[in-house]
């Protein structure tokens, strides 16, 4: 007996024709053998609609009591509805199924109401209802907490459900259907020659969603990798019963992929800003200061440059942000100014970051060569650059990005 | 201290701005130091979605497994959106509010899907809630099961939600707030000299219910009565903080009620059709094979009337159901023809009920002789009646009911 976690989103699931093709993939999964469990989004536009309704029942502003506790009551409702009407359509076609809302299962969720962290997935009484033969339809995005008050995971948390609750059903596998059929080398929109992964680490993909592919929410990656849950990901409009076992790309352990390659992806990501802090002191304690500062006010710094001329007594700071953060972030710099003691601030958002992922660079010398080679040779200049054990990005400016996608996507041979 | 339950339908909150009148209105009752429990209903006109939708999703049909548990899932969360939003709404005008959905209080209903009893309310939560000072906003409508599963009352459950909380509370009193501004004499739209009624009883109000009047579902009338909760309808529409004790119609104990009339209202419905048999033989036992062939089938009779001709050894039967079930009850009819042994089955459709409504009727007399003799002044011709102790209704031709409504309404005296 093999239980399986179903996914579907917001579009998958936009109609109710849609949702009646949901119900023939499900139903051919449990034709299968498996006992399935699915785990669904709020029809595509509906979260939307009823964030616009909290919004114009009561703005949030200062002196106003907080109300994200009730913003979570209204919010998750898209998704209770989606989880009874899918429940409906499987009995309609002789598959057996109920719902179950995140307060019946429970999903026990910490008290960050909109953006709630998933604590314990108690999953006996769902466990045992699934092995009954009992479809379980379940409604993603939302918790409760210990004391009862319905929360919500953030957008994007319904793939972070159904890999919860995959985790707590030791499902063999937790299949996210979404409307590209995998995860690709890079953006296909980009290179045409871009290829599906097959299978990828839980390691590369989440640098992949980190660095910006957008197919899976990074916290989903986590938490997978944590429990060790294997995650397919493909497109939802595969036909019923034709999801074989070479469709979409499974997020698995590094032991299990036998073909490893060097540079499994190549990402970027728009959504970013460089500061320039000109004419710093040189004195101990500076950076400290600065990047305190952005801490404080919860500005997440992503790569740092420091350079010096020779010769002088000043030294430069480049560091980088996330687009919408940088006009805080000078804002916040140049209210320091006097402190810190630089000259002059300014603000550079037509920067791009660029980067390499596989798990291959941990027992291989030359990538980053291959990629700074691979940019020169395109005459692209890095402004900046960061790694980690299994990734290397570079800043750049972005009318370059396109152009330092591809030149990467061939270095590595990933054409092929 | 004293607890309040105000209860707003779907027309009362049908938009974010209705929704601030009603937080509105909710503040008031607050700084007049009552301790509020207020329930609402969906935003008017998404409960038909709703229902449209599970109607797409899997339409009932013969050999498909029931979902009427999946109907409630969706159905309930309009009023799990109206209760977050009116809460929101609450807070930002400054009053300490937060939503309670039927699983929260909890509202324990049976089984019924679609159209559940309420079987008990532990109130202990939510009255300490409550009296802590914050305002109580429930989902109407639903409830859940002893198991865990969500339940809804049925159409109109709101006003049932409502009532059942005040009891629960030991609220002061239960305000329902509609599109009307109280109960009146009669339907203004046909007699524009009625008036509305200040204070009427249980009994009558419940009576006014079910002959047709349409203000209160009869459920809810029960129940006050069973649970002796002051009831009060008032308009939606009023100025808050004015809504003084002489606003609306309050339904309450016949003892509170210090001017008595013998009639209170004349209350009508259309919803009649006459199935009349011809030609019944005259043995015992013809009358309980009729009923009992009805009632099997679940059709609903009112009244009978049974007839015969001078010298003649056979006999006539009228008696009236429902609209919706006249064609049921000829179908029922003419398949027990043979043993029966009647002639020959007609329907009427064209015919109304008319009624007059009093607890006074109890200690007079003369009040049916007043009735027939204003309905005969008027030319009506009376087809069936029946009387209960404090209602007598008569059965007549439709074309003659807002002729006879007026006369009724002016020979009680109802004008003055």
């Amino acid at each position: 007996m093999s239980r399986l976690v179903m996914k579907f989103g917001g579009t998958s699931v936009a109609d109710l024709e849609r949702i009646r093709r949901v119900a023939r993939l499900v139903a051919a999964e449990v034709a299968a053998g498996h006992k399935v469990a699915v785990v669904v989004s709020a029809m595509s536009g509906k979260t939307n609609e009823l964030v616009a309704w909290t919004d114009d029942a009561g703005p949030s502003a200062p002196g106003l009591p907080a109300h994200d506790d009730e913003y979570d009551v209204v919010v998750a409702s898209g998704e209770q509805v989606t989880a009874g009407l899918l429940a409906i359509a499987l009995r309609k076609i002789g598959v057996d199924a109920r719902s179950w809302l995140g307060w019946q299962i429970p999903i026990i969720s910490d008290h960050a109401h909109g953006r709630a962290r998933i604590d314990d997935i108690p999953g006996e009484a769902l466990a045992a209802s699934v092995d009954g033969g009992q479809v379980a339809v379940i409604a993603g995005f939302q918790g409760v907490t210990p004391e009862g008050r319905i929360t919500t995971l953030g957008r994007g948390g319904s793939d972070t459900s159904a890999v919860a609750v995959a985790a707590a059903l030791k499902a063999i596998r937790c299949d996210i259907y979404t409307d590209v059929d995998g995860v690709y080398t890079t953006d296909p929109r980009i290179e045409d020659k871009a290829r599906r992964i097959k299978k990828i680490s839980y390691e590369e993909m989440l640098e992949m969603a980190s660095l910006g592919a957008k197919v899976l929410q990074t916290r989903s990656v986590e938490l997978a990798m944590a429990q060790r849950v294997p995650v397919r990901v493909l497109s939802s409009f595969v036909e019923p019963g034709e999801a074989d076992p070479d469709t979409g790309t499974l997020v698995c352990d590094e032991e299990e992929i036998v073909e490893k390659r060097i540079v499994s992806g190549v990402a970027y990501s728009r959504d970013e800003a460089k500061i320039t802090l000109l004419g710093l002191p040189d004195h101990p304690g500076v950076s400290s200061r600065i990047f305190s500062a952005l801490a404080d006010a919860n500005v997440n710094v992503d790569m740092i440059v420091q350079s010096r001329s020779k010769d002088s007594s000043v030294a430069n700071m480049d560091f980088t942000v996330g687009k919408r953060d940088a006009a805080k972030a000078l804002e916040i710099m140049n209210a320091a100014k006097a402190e810190i003691g630089f000259e002059e601030a300014k603000v550079d958002e037509d920067v791009s970051k660029v980067s390499v992922i596989g798990v291959g660079m941990k027992s291989h010398v030359g990538v980053a060569r291959t990629m700074f080679t691979a940019l020169a040779g395109k005459g692209v200049n890095i402004q900046a650059i960061s790694t980690s054990e299994i990734k290397i990005s570079v800043l750049i400016p972005s009318a370059y990005t396109e152009l330092a996608v591809r030149a990467l996507h061939a270095a590595y041979g990933l054409d092929q």
